[in-house]
């Protein structure tokens, strides 16, 4: 017999195992009735919470965009160090990797899913898109970057959907992969995009990561060897 | 009553059939009743051709791949011009487009599928993958880039990965935008990825593209505006 415990936090227990499930099994794979099942829920309890799927998965990018907001927030008071940016890439890929089905969800699940892809991409819109393109523009200030003004809008958004694509292959390779493998190889793929936009002395900095620690193809490409 | 008429080439238009519903709406969404039910067939006559709509989608993706691969040996064996390349790009961007529901797969269908997945990245790495990787190191030996060798591998697999996944995102606007426009706007969006790796001639080149044919703001963001 199935029966929920009193004090313990069912609607947060619901959007963690939830995001667990869809990122190890897929989010087609995953119903709300195996959700239920997993917590020893009902699914009457369940739906009692959460009316439908959507609005699992409507909550999970709510908190995903918001932290995506905070991480760039932060960084944009801050100044513009190389460290600082390194940590920034960092926190940022590290959280993707968190909410990984997500990406997958932008390219396959959202564009036939109406209210999903209008509920969520007015919140990255104005929560993912928006803090980027104002961090970049104010890389682009300071100096770092060897392009044209016109151009840094569609660097930063091209930054971005590559950064996904590249998260989205990675769990073909290995859904369950550590999320320190994932932050390090990441951090390299997309510095070796962004080299080639960069001022000199940025270069340079970006060499010594290099440097320090190279690349692994293995972790760099994104299909399967 | 339904009847299979005689003189018809069945399974061909099993497969064209399915790459349209698939395209349009979302493979998820397509079931092998719908295919069988838009060509007035029973369910029993399809699965006589195709045992299983993994059976259709692996057909689809061998064509894909095949098809690719013959675009890219033709122009291996052309000589280094401008405007091949340009041509080669809008054939690819063409065909991608021609087959978009497989970008969508290979972001959100496929790593949950162990037997498309495995099956489909087989003929990738072969027919894809390998040719494009050729591809840019012909353009390599011939001294466009402004890249270091060690480099070269993984500028040709973001350049295609960045194409897959604008593509998907285009989707999202219009699944049914004319391929003309969709080319237009890839190619641009293309160039501009590649232009800070390309050495100063080969800028003038682009540059020269630009002036001719401004990109739109509209066409080249992957966003919902």
């Amino acid at each position: 017999m199935r029966k929920t415990r009193k004090n313990r936090n069912t609607p947060e227990l619901i959007i963690k195992k939830s995001l667990e499930m869809f990122n190890k099994q897929g989010e087609r794979n995953v119903t709300t009735n195996h959700i239920a099942q997993q917590l020893d829920l009902s699914t009457g309890n369940l739906y009692y919470h959460y009316g439908s799927k959507d609005e699992i998965i409507l909550e999970l990018a709510r908190r995903y965009t918001n932290e995506f907001n905070e991480i760039i927030q932060r960084s944009i008071s801050n100044s513009v160090e190389f460290g600082s940016i390194i940590q920034l890439l960092e926190d940022i890929i590290g959280l993707r990797w968190e909410y990984r089905f997500i990406m997958h969800g932008k390219f396959g699940m959202f564009p036939f899913n109406e209210n999903i892809k209008s509920t969520y991409f007015a919140t990255e819109h104005s929560n993912i898109e928006l803090p980027a393109s104002r961090f970049f523009q104010k890389l682009y200030d300071f100096g770092i970057f060897n392009i044209q003004q016109q151009d840094l809008d569609l660097l930063a958004r091209q930054f971005s959907l590559l950064q996904e694509a590249w998260l989205s292959m990675q769990i073909l390779n290995m859904p369950t992969r550590p999320s320190t493998e994932i932050i390090s190889a990441g951090r390299h793929y997309m510095l070796k995009f962004i080299y080639p936009t960069l001022n000199k002395e940025w270069q340079c900095k970006c060499d010594s990561v290099f440097l320090a620690e190279p690349p692994s193809t293995a972790t760099l490409f994104t299909s399967p060897q």
